[in-house]
């Protein structure tokens, strides 16, 4: 077999844990598999060199950013590299330019157009682990890039779909993708298996066991995916096409507490003011989520929308220039908001579950603040004081704990 | 104007002493001159990193060695560039392998073979200050090599040759090069100028202000070598081929305690016992440096030679395994010895310059165990203890303090 395994940067924080991992991946090698490594920067890496380029400069070039954070990833693989050595294996490790992940020219938040896999086919046929630095890739002309949030996942997928492996293994500090948040729902239930679709939705909205881009991928090119703890023997949760077992009405439930809530109050109402609205926030590259839409005194409009909150300054700054030209009158904004949603692929066909969904809030003596919905999931934006008690009421109300429910 | 400059660690090793450097690289600039940047490592970063490795290898395979430490350099000038784009300028980072500073296989000691200079002359015609990552370079398999110590000074020397820049200058945190080290001999006078052979003996005799392998390249290319200082405006010390003032007895004193003396004793007069040890040593990539042989009771034969401190264990165990093939009756060592040496280009014509350099020696009490010289140099051997009373011997013997000694 060929496996693509992938280590969060909480696995290999130390020498230590760099050593647990080097042997679970020499014990894949061993069992006669094709071993290919992807490895995040070590802990907390990637922070301190982003804390060291703000020190020097508040807004630094994204391509100088993306050839600093890169050094993380490189240091990571070496390491492992070395590790595995000590241990009697064999190991190389390759950067993204080494590897050939071409990507295109956006800095930061790049995407990747080819995988060349020559060089990882001849190391692996000189018996070697291949160690990939995660999250980054290289332009046509040499230049660094980096992926964007998760991407060491999307490198992971990526990579297996190119070297068609046979599974990709993302390893991470939990057993696997659960019903809730365990550390917060103590009842939480480990998924054995659970859709593309769902995942992607669990992903998208802020369960952080996997990110979004990398369930895409691995839709598109089928590959089969699982979700493992790096710490525990446990078999973790696949992620693949179609759940055999069961078709679930809801799998799991999901919070965000990154969001922040933007309300412009007071819009005349012409033609085209939210149209201006979310072209500036297009043109700052600020992802907008949930939107309401509301009238207000006098006849005037009321937008209020939320953003990841890492992107309230940018946001609120491109509005506030151009609060005339919007004829907004106030422009607000409450960071104490959190998102919470259900997701299951049953739900589009099942009518009750909304109902049962917003009973679980009013157990909870929850308020709702915006709503959004699609096939299969059911979003809420509330106060993020409440996401606690709100996630264990929703986890009981569908017994998400003890089994699960069928549609059927 | 071209010119190459280049910046050590602790001339970038916080962010005040980058924004010194950036606002330096930005005058050079500002004055009408294309301006090509070479850049250590920050501070200790290369010593946390060698660090980090020996934690999980205290024997990491070079090849891995090397792709750890490169990051550093390449976080060197990505927050440079961060910095020169924070105060205004222009400036693009790259690393060695986007310049392609192409290198020989040898990992943690390679040769430079070709620098690619296309993509350093397209980032000037883009007005763009260059900002290159030193001591590292890339195979043509792109593989990342470095070029073992002193790779900066290197990589400066020969991206000036290369660029067929009209200056290179080198950036330290002394104003030039001393007649003496001035932390030790108060009255060490800094040098206008300094011939290359002068220069390379010094930097080879422990002068750590430039290393050797730049002179010799800057010699063979006939590159315009000038050492300054980074924090201040000292026109500092030109390096050239022939010095016009005049021609000196003696320039410098060097000392260098990074030394160890092994003693083989008691070894069988028989022909080849000698070239045996020093194969030996060439085997385990040893550089031997004075020798001294001499006979000891029952003919038999004593050899001594100086090494670097971080080769003596490598060397002892290679002795100690081969001991009785070499005739060896003990095998002794001596880490507290230090070398010093007086550099001077009219020292050959001269005879009356070693016998003053014994005087010296004499003034101060110390005991010589051992002598090398050439055409432009002596070498002692001495105890360690007294080295800084033996360098302001000479340094008063010769009065370099003062006015240089005329030849004729």
């Amino acid at each position: 077999m060929l496996i693509v395994q992938k280590y969060g940067g909480s696995s290999v924080a130390n020498a230590e844990r760099v050593f647990n991992v080097a042997r679970r991946i020499m014990a894949a090698q061993q069992a006669g598999n094709d071993v290919v490594v992807v490895l995040s920067a070590q802990g907390k890496t990637t922070d301190g060199l982003i804390a060291k380029a703000k020190e020097i400069n508040p807004h630094p070039s994204r391509r100088e950013m993306d050839m600093l954070l890169a050094t993380g990833e490189q240091q990571s693989v070496a390491l492992m590299a070395m590790a595995i050595n000590y241990l009697g294996g064999r190991a190389v490790s390759l950067n993204g330019t080494q590897v050939g992940i071409e990507t295109t020219q956006n800095f930061s938040n790049a995407r990747i157009r080819t995988i060349h896999t020559e060089r990882i086919m001849l190391e692996l046929e000189r018996k070697n682990v291949v160690l990939v630095t995660g999250f980054q890739g290289v332009t046509a002309s040499y230049d660094v890039t980096t992926l964007g949030r998760g991407g060491s996942d999307t490198s992971a997928v990526a990579l297996a779909a190119a070297l068609n492996a046979d599974i990709c293994e993302i390893y991470t500090d939990v057993d696997g993708v659960y019903t809730a948040d365990p550390r917060v729902v103590k009842d939480a239930r480990k998924l054995d298996e659970i859709s593309y679709d769902e995942m992607l939705e669990l992903a998208s909205l802020g369960a952080k066991v996997l990110h979004c881009r990398s369930v895409e991928l691995a839709k598109k090119y089928n590959v089969k995916l699982v979700v493992k703890n790096s710490m525990s023997d446990d078999k973790g949760t696949e992620v693949k096409e179609e759940c055999k077992m069961e078709r679930m009405l809801v799998s799991g439930v999901a919070t965000d507490k990154n969001v922040s809530r933007l309300s412009i109050m007071g819009i005349k109402d012409e033609p085209g003011k939210a149209f201006e609205i979310f072209q500036l926030m297009a043109q700052e590259k600020v992802s907008v989520d949930i939107i309401l839409q509301s009238t207000g005194a006098n006849g005037r409009q009321n937008i209020s929308f939320t953003i990841g909150q890492d992107d309230l300054d940018v946001a609120l700054k491109a509005l506030e220039n151009n609060k005339e030209r919007l004829t907004a009158e106030e422009i607000r904004h409450d960071e104490s908001v959190a998102k919470l949603s259900i997701v299951g692929a049953g739900m589009a066909t099942n009518p009750g579950i909304a109902a049962m969904f917003f009973e679980a809030m009013y157990d909870a003596g929850v308020n709702i603040q915006m709503i959004s919905t699609s096939e299969i999931k059911i979003t809420v934006l509330i106060d993020e004081k409440d996401i606690d008690a709100a996630m264990q009421s929703v986890h009981d109300k569908f017994k998400l704990a003890s089994v699960r429910m069928r549609m059927d």
